[in-house]
């Protein structure tokens, strides 16, 4: 299959602009031999024009017919073979195995949503019926379910070239609810973009969905993404990404005429707490686990942990050293793009000058043609942390801060003090579980997710997942961009009051002939209204 | 009972600030006898410090504690008897009938929300259990439920001074959540607020609620709701009201350094579609039926129809004749307060001006020494109606606009041009039942509730009602404020990853000890997790 380098508009492959981009393969440097364009203000505005259109057709689309075009889209990307998988590799040197294993997430995703619109249920339907003798008036049939909201600008992020990509998490939960998308593709992997787009395209044709159901703006420009969440007929965003391009789509989308959700996930710190039992009975396989799990990826993980928490002791400083150590001793991990090995070179630099910081790990060279970074172990005190919010800052990268409390009551007080965050960990021993207890009450209010005994990096993609929390790592903080229950950002819903049955849609009519569970005069049934 | 003009800030009833403000009664314009105040910055900050003390309890509160305080409350409004609806008639004119209904509904509200917590599954518990021999690694159990987002400030309306006061519809779901509540109380209506958050007091101290789990803030100054809205220690805002003022509480939250989620209720138009069979077949019926919705409460309700579409005809013609004489026949109405007089005025002065339009009522004099307005209908033809943005305004009192139509592919033109509103409405024949289905379509994209021969005011509390609707009648398309399922918006989800039973909410115990409806691996029950 041949890159063009050009947009995918409603069907139409093309573009307007001087293309003046291309992806830098990290490993080398090297510019990649397509040359790609910013969107421009026509093209934004005919993909979100067109996306509106296919809304008129496909919000009215069974849940059978969309689990349809789902299946179909994870079947085009499977089909794109190894091609995509080289592709990818070439723009983010993530590696073929991880791609391969992230190709998996992103067609199980799409299978996953499928088979979630097949059971049906998550049009979240409410039925309450006449009471038609009820004094002083009688009471009208009213009925509620969930419905699509509009077109959804999807921003996808360098991590994630796959499961958050263009037909990601983001782009899947969109589609499910029978929201046509129009992706904003990464800068960073364009090809890789206009390959899954092809994919897309072909799932649209197959399933003879209209073809603004989906489009794809590449673009390095801030412009492109602020012109297309200022279009007026979008109805509503999902980024992924940091916090400074996430807080400007956010603030963009409130100051439009008619505001509109941005569901963003922006950076998280992802603090694990080692407690002190479990420090000393798992030491090995625990520095083992902290070190794989901070450098997975090159640590270019959403729920990368950047922040341990451990009670100070000659064990702990054991346990650190030996952390320090195994990092010291990989490689320096090859990066995404120049921006990132930038934005870590600074962050660096700028905590190594600190006196209230202690670098545990020394400079490695290697890879010198690529874009690198070396794992990287920084450590201080409680009180010092508290003091200087540049340690808060996220490292998009191998790099992970110790903080040591003098106790656990100091350890607690500086858990109320960090901001929101993606997930928060704890490590313990059978005998520390009161403890645990304790410290949970207190994470739960920061966290979307809370372990015991494992590490944040690896989302599973189950029902029950939750991929959000509170700000700043969300804008929205009662949603999650990964599991099913992601869909619910791109539904809203609507009552339905004294309509005859054959103007209720399937999911409310008497017969229930979905067979979906409702709730019906307060009680939860899959049953029909008698 | 003596009404003292205090804030009630957790659980003391004070105030710094000189007083300056007093309710006035609407059918007199004399001024009531006590004297209110802004609140001031240590006032407000201490209730919201207060508040996030009380959430560190309340939000570990079981769902039975949570409902046993909403049941104290409904009973201590009930218990301050005649003296609430005098004191609220006196500030509002609304008349005892109304209050007296209105006041069952606020009652009725909170036991609504008691039996959705004893019923428990809306803390929407997801379970997936672990695979300890999935390749090619385990999945660990995963556990997902709604917890409370934390202390919530509730911006009451002048219109509904029971059911949406500081008790009322959003400060009744931020209960139910766990979350406490800041309420500020409207001006036009100090006294009742007071009574009642008197009654909420009394149900703090009886159930053993922390003191900062309710605060009552009075204030005539826009200072009061901003200071308020930026407080860092706030989560989420609940606020029923204009427009304007919820588009500024809107602005203010998004532009705090921790921006929070703001559910305002705003401004609505309530279009009424009749079509030409029911308004034949049902003429004098739908003559009464439009006439008594337009003007009950005097015209001012979120949900008073502000726009007919009909199909122009003689038929039509002789329709809106007798809708106009029936209006005229009526004593002009008293209104809230000063301010909604004279927003009525200047909106009728401008439209009136316009010779796009024709006033179809004359003036009336009556009530002199009251704020009041006639009941006034205005007409126009949907080609003017495009052309002229001042048409769509909201006229917040009994007056409504009829629209002409040249035929049904002109309506359906001009409904794609409408904004979000909370209802939408059409009247027709059973022979009109495809038009019906025609249209329901493009109203659904545009209301939160649709209804078929019945009239938009009058909004029942069940399970099914959506109180809401795409911008601009909500900041939050995908939301309700009335109905059981208003309270997910002061919940959250957390996922809990392989934690032991015992430090399991009770909701994601294996045993079930609530015997709620979960999903467990997908499949809806209320069963045990084997």
């Amino acid at each position: 299959m041949t890159t063009t380098g050009n947009h995918l508009i409603a069907g139409q492959w093309q573009r307007a602009s001087t293309p003046h981009f291309s992806s830098v393969n990290p490993r080398t440097r090297g510019q990649g031999e397509v040359i790609f364009a910013d969107a421009n203000t026509e093209e934004i505005n005919t993909a979100v024009e067109k996306a509106a259109l296919a809304f008129a057709e496909t919000r009215l689309y069974s849940a059978e017919r969309l689990a349809e075009f789902l299946d179909a889209a994870a079947r085009e990307i499977e089909a794109l073979g190894d091609e995509l998988l080289t592709t990818c590799d070439a723009e983010t040197a993530l590696g073929l195995p991880r791609l391969t294993g992230e190709r998996g997430r992103t067609t199980n995703q799409l299978w996953a949503f499928a088979s979630h619109l097949r059971e049906g249920s998550y049009v979240e339907a409410i039925i309450d019926t006449a009471l038609p003798d009820r004094q002083p008036a009688p009471r009208p049939d009213i009925r509620r379910m969930l419905i699509p909201i509009g077109p959804v600008a999807v921003f996808a992020p360098n991590n994630f070239p796959l499961a958050f990509g263009v037909a990601g998490g983001d782009a899947s939960s969109a589609f499910a609810a029978g929201c046509p998308v129009i992706a904003k593709g990464h800068p960073s992997h364009p090809a890789t973009s206009e390959l899954v787009a092809r994919a897309i395209q072909k799932a649209v044709d197959t399933c003879g969905f209209p073809a603004g159901f989906f489009s794809l703006l590449q673009g390095k420009s801030i412009h492109v993404g602020q012109s297309l969440v200022k279009h007026p007929q979008l109805a509503a965003v999902g980024f992924t990404g940091s916090f400074r391009g996430g807080r400007a789509i956010v603030e963009t989308a409130a100051a439009r005429p008619r505001p509109i959700p941005v569901y963003a996930e922006m950076g998280s710190i992802n603090p694990v707490i080692i407690l002190p039992d479990a420090a000393a009975s798992r030491h090995q396989a625990l520095v083992k686990g902290v070190v794989d799990s901070v450098t997975l990826g090159s640590g270019q993980f959403c729920t990368n942990p950047g922040l341990f928490l451990m009670i100070e002791s000659p064990e702990t400083a054991q346990f650190i050293h030996n952390v320090a150590d195994a990092m010291q001793a990989q490689a320096p991990h090859i990066l995404l793009n120049e921006d990132v090995e930038r934005q870590l070179q600074k962050g660096m630099e700028k905590i190594a000058q600190k006196d209230t910081v202690t670098v545990l790990t020394r400079a490695q060279s290697g890879h010198e043609d690529s874009f690198c970074f070396a794992s990287s172990v920084i450590q201080t005190t409680a009180e010092n942390f508290l003091a200087d919010p540049d340690l808060r800052e996220e490292h998009f990268g191998p790099v992970t801060l110790f903080v040591l409390c003098a106790n656990l009551d100091e350890m607690q007080h500086l858990i109320q003090q960090l901001d929101g965050t993606l997930t928060a960990t704890i490590h313990a021993s059978d005998s520390e579980l009161d403890t645990v207890g304790h410290l949970l009450l207190l994470l739960r209010e920061k966290a979307g997710r809370l372990l015991l005994n494992g590490f944040p990096t690896g989302v599973e993609v189950v029902h029950a997942m939750v991929h959000g929390g509170p700000y700043p790592v969300t804008s929205i903080p009662n949603s999650t961009s990964v599991g099913v229950t992601a869909i619910q950002r791109f539904l809203r819903p609507v009552a339905f009051q004294n309509m005859p049955d054959a103007l209720l849609a399937a999911a409310l009519k008497n017969a229930n002939p979905l067979g979906i569970w409702r709730v019906v005069n307060n009680k939860h049934t899959a049953d029909s209204v008698k």
